[in-house]
């Protein structure tokens, strides 16, 4: 590296602490960083790491990417109702590239102003691309939204729509060959969805379960199911797709099969999963006017299958042979 | 990979939480963990990544990565004086070698154990061997160490012997054909060292400055003095060596300069550095006597140089051609 681990860190990383945030006692500069938790609240940590050619394109654009990183750590503190606080960025270079350092910074950077987090600190590394973000969080005291508390009679919601991630995945996965027309709009959200932070603290007190779309619908839904000693109802008519994959269904460039795959299975939504009561879900969409919410199912005493998937009342079964051809043809 | 992420985890890192540790709310298997931060403390956070073929030799034992992946995270607690209580682990695996990860995670939790730290989370990934480790402790409110407050007046002192961490890694570069006969000693300083978490709990209240030796006792000096605005005397004959490097020395293994050099330079030894009113050494080696407590210096007013070497009570300066010619050597 021709510039030290300290120059990266400072110039790269080292931007002004909110001065409104006095939860930030002592930053980036010491062998640890010391923090404030308000009194009656609760920390959440999570962390995750994405490594090159594993999670993202060796050759994604950095901003996205530096975007993305704190992206999918904010929805996780999102899908247990937290108020995202604080970061750490541990981030392992080939080498020092300024261009690209400047575009990873400002994508971490712009995500972490919109939701007002602080970097407090982490560690500079040579080797391999890698980057792993720690974020933490605060709730009110035993308010947090755990996978577990899911209860039978509840409805099962999502935010916005599915399927766009993962399409946008598909799409990349071909080197841009899939006949589509709104390739951009499904890369956007794969790479530059925005966490539902705000959504997350109004379920606190609402919702009984939630969990964030990383690996698909039932994937995910499944993890809620388990933890919560349950099955579930969905009821396929009822998934919310995006304008854009409405779109391509109606050119005829997406079989209809396969926007339900994509719906169901797709991961890289990152929006939540959570289950209510059925009757607070009027008062919910009018708390967020702006972010669509669909009730898509229900929570259902244990059952032989963990989800049944229904259309029109009636019971669904989905061949997964066009979802393994569709794979194949996006690999 | 054969097991599944969620396979590895289960059969690996999810190890009973000790149930006397009431401030785990929640542990490993939701989006995040949850923690209560006790009244009346602050949290300190701190992350290490050690990478393959930068950190470690690809081929180190396993049990002894685990170990030490920890405890450099843990040394960066106790320089601040705080009480370890939680860990993220996120850790890149080129594959799942289950031999490999029993011995990484035993190392993990001996040391782990020792200091009644709980691991709540983190993320396990596939790709070049990386490990993302980040330490989460507590402090009692406004009494962290930090390295801005040393105080012209203060004595110099460090914990433990100098040098034998670099000489282990001088050894392992040297692909063990430096003639030593306490090589073992030195590669365990160097990969099995204990970090000074009582130590940094004594020194709350008694240290003004503290920082952990990871760079070497002159660079990590340096942090101290720049962040205090003041310099140091060190007086190098009073700088501590370990039974094993003095032996070396008698045996002629090592010349005097080289020995000067590995205790003034030398990093991993993560010992702790620290400063205090000269009055207040006595007490503090009283409460610790099992551990070895050197006065090697003492904090002076601004100065031209940082860091002035006295021998004698005389001024003192070291040729670095010596170093250099051994750093060759041991490359």
């Amino acid at each position: 590296m021709s510039l030290s681990e300290f120059d990266v860190i400072k110039k790269y990383f080292c931007r002004d602490v909110s001065t409104e945030d006095s939860t930030v006692v002592l930053g980036i500069g010491d062998d640890c960083a010391i923090l404030d938790v308000p009194e009656g609240h609760q920390l959440l940590i999570s962390t995750d790491t994405l490594v090159a050619g594993i999670h993202f394109f060796e050759d994604v654009d950095a901003y996205r990417l530096g975007y993305k990183a704190l992206a999918v750590n904010l929805s996780d503190l999102s899908a247990m109702g937290a108020e995202p606080k604080w970061i750490s960025l541990a981030i392992t270079l080939p080498n020092v590239d300024a261009d690209w350092l400047a575009r990873f910074s400002n994508g971490f950077f712009d995500l972490a102003a919109k939701h007002n987090v602080t970097l407090i600190g982490g560690d500079t590394t040579k080797g391999p691309l890698s980057i792993t973000v720690s974020v933490q969080g605060i709730v009110p005291k035993n308010t947090a939204l755990l996978r577990s508390q899911a209860k039978v009679g509840d409805i099962i919601c999502v935010s916005g729509s599915l399927g766009d991630g993962a399409l946008g995945l598909a799409y990349q996965l071909s080197n841009k060959s899939l006949k589509l027309a709104n390739a951009q709009a499904f890369v956007d959200k794969l790479e530059l969805t925005d966490p539902r932070v705000k959504l997350g603290l109004l379920l606190r007190g609402m919702a009984h379960s939630c969990i964030d779309i990383s690996d698909g619908l039932t994937q995910d839904l499944t993890h809620i199911l388990n933890a919560s000693h349950c099955c579930a109802q969905i009821d396929v008519e009822t998934l919310p797709l995006s304008e854009a994959l409405q779109q391509e269904l109606d050119l005829g460039n997406i079989k209809g099969e396969q926007a339900l795959h994509y719906a169901l299975t797709g991961g890289d939504d990152y929006e939540l999963l959570f289950t209510l009561p059925e009757e607070m879900f009027g008062s919910l969409q009018q708390s967020i006017p702006e972010l669509r919410l669909t009730a898509v199912g229900k929570v259902i005493a244990p059952q032989a299958s963990k989800i049944q998937l229904t259309k029109h009342k009636k019971a669904f079964s989905l061949t997964l042979s066009g979802w393994d051809h569709f794979k194949k043809d996006g690999e």
